[in-house]
């Protein structure tokens, strides 16, 4: 919420300039917008530094469309992510600066690119299939203002893969690393670095991979203490959290 | 592993001051112990910046004391968790400085008190039975060099409990949020601060609760970005990895 | 069943005014009518105080409009589940009266609008998404005689959204959330009020939700008392059970 | 909350008889008392109309006890779920009413014996090893004050069991069916009336009963629509929303 | 095996009549054909009293064909399960016998009719989703030379749809019942007859149902003991089982 | 129940030589004895052959002792399964006849030893490990008049052990076969009989064993046809259906 | 990697013939390729045997193609899995020796037909619909120099099949079982050989076999003691094992 | 079996030396010794290379010991996995030789010490708590006939560790690797070496690992092609395949 804005109401309520129910309204909308379908969050990028991301699955076209508009008036960054190509061209008509990235199936708008962070981010995949996911940590990372490191297809069969890639991976401020079968790439760079390690696992596999739980479980049990874990696929909360880590802040 | 003593040997190497075989065996010193039954590692300090934590569990006590007397010759400050009260009367007997602390079930070492962190972090639990797992993360920042702030018994059900605790959250560089039953509170949580949040499922509850799987899920499904998961009961960790987010840190 | 009915063939069989193969017929047809492939239950009206619903999936489509024929002549409210809109066009060739309603799937037949509620009911949702299954819950319970205020999009991760409807909640007889993901917004509402809150899973999520087993194991395990579970995406159930609380009730 | 006093609260502090300091500590203090490692929440009886249930699983005996004395001196009737006889001594120097139920594992404090109900409450067991927690239940709903008919050992497989009471369950406000195993109970009993039934699982099995999860299935796809359902072995949850189902309501 | 023209064999060898491998060519063709991708049993009419059913999925349609051509020479009766029409089309052109069965998607060969068992098989359902698998049974056990009566839609929340039928199922030698959901319908018919129940899960259902594990489980832990189980969707199991059980039998 | 008793009273009813009230009392004890914590059942004789088995786990010693008391009044058979030896005590007290079998952990009283079946019945083990489970059902078999022939450890392994039994298992009107670990020893048997083969899965194993799940799922997914499931370790329920299949059966 | 030139490439260092930057980058290139989306392993032949196999799902056919190109320059045999005919006909384009086997969907390329083996490797299936699996080991091992037996449709509910292979089965050096359903047959031919038995669960089956998990828990239980496990239909990873099995080998 | 024994057996059965009756009980004595509880393998020595272990779990004393008195008369090596030392006392009042491996809990005899294997195996563990499931894999290989060189606390997290083993991993022909946790190490030493890598997932680790379901399934779904898996905590299993692939082998 915008706390100055806030203060601002509630003196002028204190004050009798402003009565009761009025003062309940305008102070209700600093937080949201009820469009029937959803309550667009307006307040979100003071809470956590970002818009709200909208997830595209389960929701129609219409009202992926609906709450972009709404919340591209607000914020200049924006994201789509589970989405398709034809919400991509519906968006477009609305903000001409949206990029369509097709393999992690994700609307991006970045119309602020100013540099946040005081670090790099590593985002790093086991293979060549978890690149989608890993592909959507990074967007959404650089959305964020942070500059990224990709590091494709060095899983722990070819251990001199990673190996190879220790300076770049001990230079950066956090890592994000997307793995699927078995899961095990989180550790091994744990292993490596002194910063934290988000572990994404992804889907990638066959038989008791179980849609990308095998790997989970490999991240939740991971043997390096420097690893925390998001969920199957989830290569939007990796970067989005990667981003909050990488942020420079300041006691307030 | 300690560079500028590891450079020292390469010149002495190449400079044929130190033959093959010998360098090699200095060098591979430089990164671990071998005592038999384990390979304790006095590079991790370097590497992770931190000593390793010995995990008590599954190892005879005569293990874990062996351990423990490697490690604190070079290590300030350590822990051991999973163990129990009897092993903290045999290391106190090699390391003084040695602390018993019963709810979390852990020996700490803390000989360098040395403040680490940009901020302070939050820990925060549920309910009162989460308290021994919180206190593990807790007690391990600590060790780290952070300062902590505790939260005790905020669970969603009584939602104004957490929302009476909101400043202290929003002023923190991380949260720590343990949970068991359905695991919610990381997610309000999640909403109310920009920080990260740092979700410990704990095994209490009954029933459907499995033994800390469905706060597990829980967690990993939450509708908040900045909320990442580590394993059932791992206060440890979280507490490990929100000490790394705290650290002040320089690009290199 | 009928009692009155029964009563008078008991009378009769007594009297001998009614053989016992005759009595045994008809009183076996106050309970129901076999169509060979479905034993449509007149009886369950009284039994349960509405007609029983066509649960669609599983059956053909002659199926469905058979079972709905039957009932349509005993029964002046009637619910189609898990339906498509083909189904709807044969089952309106039989009775005008029926409406379809899209995001629901769902055929509505109601033709009696009486009110049959002490109060009104809430229903909920968490996210944009949650809406089909929560329409299905609040579409029952209109037929079956309440009043329903739909509140949608307050999900956990902006606890202020949920705050800000929280009168309207402690006005309810009974509230209905459902929630997918983590779903953790029945605690939240649970803590909230005074009254019953039945909490919906719904299938919404990716990776470890599971295709909504993470929201129902978290509902089951909710640390609110006042909170009970329906089956995943059962919508239907969460108003029926809804209604029959909100029923005016008199001692027998 | 006490509405009351918080509009008092409220008045003094716009007419400034009361500082911003002091407003907030007051009007915090209405809502819960932090004794250190609980919040004892003093408003939940306003919120949910009963007192907080002390789980006492996971508490030391010494948290238990502090939590019953600060929570016996607000409200009339208390539960300690899930302790034990020692504890039930202790608590029965704070508190003379204390009683302790073996059978549920539970003390009891009832100070108000008060009616709240509009009928009766049925309980209701598969079998005689479902008898401790439907005893949990039972006993809840009779702390909050209802009237309570407990049925045992009709399960199934003797289906003339439960028909010979069928009057009796048909007269109820609300039934509570506990059973273990295939859990099919609650099925046949929501046939048999047309109230809300509140389905507990219960662990009681073995093999492929999984501490109750095949109960907890069985129940959660109950083709009997008034079925809703709580955590395995979960009685005093169905106790506690059985009483909210039965209690007298009025609008606001 | 055919014995008697085994003992030829054994006879002939032994008199010299044959020599080794002409022997053992000979005993081994009794058991089976090898068509390739197949060992075509001709044996197994004598081992279990029926000849092999052809299980269709996971096989070409060519060898779908090209077994049941083998098998149509040796065995007057025949099914193939889990196949579909244009199989059919391709084994009518061998068979002229051949029936297709829509609703359990079989293609049944029953050239004998003899009746083989002592008394009727009843087969009942739970729904009208149900009746695809209990016809798969209730064709099996035609097929093996039974009487059956089928018994649709009597599931357990209107047990008086099953009461009404109690007779029937009484005079049945063995009761065969597929339910979906909850599973609850073989106790309750288990407690109600005297005979063997053979319970079939289906995967009718949909949620926490789990495509059938629900029912599975369920039927697994029947309080009625006369209840065996065999695996979800399996009615053509059901059926062969319950031939077996009718089947007349001498002590050897 | 007694229908010869039934129709007396019945027709006493009609005569109006017995009243409604005193009827309806008297029929209702036909079926059971309510002895407060149980519904003692003296019908289920002859509704299933055979009285209700004790299942001892779950129930205080008292109240098992009670149940049987009451039972063996009427019915010369008894098993109490699930025990231990001091029950066994108190039960001898009662009934002089009471035998304690060790590894089965089950008190028969058997004193009716007439013989019912028209055949044999095979009880075999894979391991020795599964006799345990395996004497209940041969324990049971014989309570209810059967001639059993036991056959252990016969495991898949080494294969050549079950072949030699190949002529005994031949002989049987019915086969149950106990397995843990890979749960594979039925479908052999079942490939090498021609009756029914009821398959006992044990929790005997480690690891992936899961206590017994996956014996059960490979029993479930046998591919032979003539295969059906109990519950884990359910010897007496395998026991009793074996019975019932075993029986000489007259139409009725 | 290619030792001998690495030893080179460290002397030329050392003499200073080569600089710190080149010898790194040449190094490095003795490990794999680069090209964006993956890295391609030259080196593997070298550690393992035989050249990387593409598993070409979750990669675009692009990738593949891209891929393959790269290996074929260094690698005489080669193997695409999980691929389809459009992608074989680009590979066709580029190696023309490749082949395209159906039921495998595998591309194969073996320009180098040289035995590598000992002695022979045996490829059995339990049934017609796990011959795909099966033949994607027996065509990897051949790829890898091996002499291989197929044994089709030899599942243990006939065992007769099974015995009657027992010759060829005991002259082999290791042999490879796929079985779906209960997969029992990796612990009969585990009782019949002295070699190594790689079991290959298949996700052949339906309803509780739940995509071939049931086959792979009864094969890690298997009680055969020779019997290790590779993952649901990794046909592959059988057939590479077994390969190393029989390889010719001496004593570094 | 002892083919020479057996064909002497048949040479006089076919001669009339030898009834029918005697031989079949003479070939069938050559298979097993039936003991009542269990059915003595004679025979596998010739059918595996080794003599059945004994499992102790499950069996009584009294059988344990009994099954080794008659083992130890045909079989100069033995092994008792899963026992107690006061079975070992038992045990060594038999056979003098008799070792205690505290560790692994295990009973040794080794009376026949000569050398069977081509190479060495590698025995590897991730951690110190592996130790024990990796010492009975050591043990049993030993007593089979191979050199074994151990390799403890190598895991991932401090993949420097695993690396300065790497030539002796490679010099091995078969390596065997415990890891519990994420159970990531074979991967990695797949990876690093050209022979068979059979990976072990142990039961070490706490909430997610679920008893070494986590590690089983990270091993299942290994990235590396040379890695099979035997049950967890089957450390007997591990090396007794392991010394199957390092025996000496010569085609038949």
């Amino acid at each position: 919420m915008d706390l100055g804005r806030l203060e601002k109401l509630l003196s002028a309520y204190k004050k009798d300039e402003l009565g009761l129910t009025e003062a309940a309204r305008q102070i209700s909308e600093l937080h949201f917008e009820d469009v029937g379908y959803a309550r667009v969050d307006h307040s979100r990028a003071t809470r956590q530094g970002f818009p709200e991301v909208v997830f595209g699955a389960g929701k129609t076209r219409e009202q992926v469309v609906g709450i972009v508009e709404r919340l591209a008036k607000h914020s200049p960054n924006l994201l789509v992510t589970h989405t398709d190509e034809g919400t991509f061209g519906e968006v477009r008509n609305i903000v001409s600066e949206a990029e369509w990235h097709e393999s992690a199936r994700l609307i991006r708008i970045q119309r602020d690119t100013s540099e946040l962070g005081v670090g790099e981010i590593a985002v790093v995949t086991a293979g060549t299939s978890d690149i989608p996911v890993a592909e959507e940590a990074a967007l959404t990372a650089e959305a964020m203002g942070n500059r990224v490191k990709r590091v494709w297809d060095v899983g722990v069969a070819g251990i001199h893969r990673v190996l190879a890639e220790r300076s770049l991976l001990q230079s950066a401020r956090v890592a994000i690393v997307a793995a699927g079968m078995e899961g095990a790439l989180p550790s091994v760079v744990g292993g490596l670095v002194s910063v934290p390690v988000i572990a994404v696992p992804t889907s990638i596999g066959y038989g008791a991979s179980f849609g990308g739980v095998a790997a989970l479980l490999g991240m939740l049990n991971s043997c390096a203490s420097n690893v925390t874990v998001v969920n199957i696929d989830n290569g939007f909360g990796a970067g989005f959290v990667a981003s909050l880590i990488n942020r420079k802040w300041e006691p307030v």
